[in-house]
């Protein structure tokens, strides 16, 4: 009953019963969230490959970033998302919304760069880490350029 | 090149050279990201125990929180990150900062919670993953209520 309380609480701003829909503006914030924190891992990557590359680092970090890759982040783009605030408003052009086969080539692109990225960054394979994180780049270039707002 | 030009664009809000610091409006808007990427997982394995619970997007969910806990967000606490604005104002409290082996305690609590979470999922064993979510949960509270203000 405690540890129920202490979830209720906790989940206070977010809560979902087992039926409801995400709430467009949690989609919202848990979106941007989850590519802010790509975004740090991205970082210190590129950190690492700049300078002293730390194996666990590099590892730590991609760890996360294939954790949200693999994720099902498509879950967050519901009905009612495509305008709306989260942490701030969305930049998600409506497109996204629509070009099913094109967003999901990228997606698939992205999951598979990331994966390959973990793989390496597991081996310490500074090198391979690089190629991997430069395509992992690419592909989120490729959806910020087609379906993000400037 | 053109690899190279991506990644700068797209690394350009959160620049890091190799041996730079992570500034302090960073370091809060990815924790804050962290966490709200984590209270995307507890809401997602809270509405499957409350309804009906589908193994893979529980163990999608884990893997995110997983990957979070152990990466090492503990690096975000750079001086000066104390006070200071991210997505919002930062609610840490400056006691986060000195209470070296209380926090190390909650943290290393927390790690141990959201590592057996993992596990319980990657099993599919519901009951256990209830006990380990309420773990999680309780050691979030934890220190929501000694470090962060309300």
């Amino acid at each position: 009953m405690k540890n129920k309380l202490i979830l209720t609480a906790l989940l206070a701003t977010s809560a979902l019963s087992a039926q409801a829909q995400v709430k467009p503006e949690d989609a919202i914030k848990w979106r941007q969230s989850a590519y802010a924190t790509m975004s740090w891992s991205m970082a210190r990557i590129d950190a690492n490959l700049q300078g002293k590359y730390d194996k666990e680092d590099v590892l730590k970090a991609a760890t996360v970033l294939q954790a949200i890759a693999n994720s099902g982040m498509g879950a967050l783009y519901v009905p009612g998302s495509d305008k709306g605030k989260g942490w701030v408003d969305t930049r998600v052009k409506p497109a996204l919304f629509t070009d099913g086969p094109k967003v999901g080539k990228i997606a698939g692109d992205f999951n598979k760069a990331a994966n390959e990225l973990a793989k390496a960054a597991a081996a310490g394979d500074a090198g391979a880490v690089k190629t991997s994180f430069e395509a992992v780049g690419g592909t989120c270039k490729s959806c910020h350029d087609d379906y993000r707002t400037k």
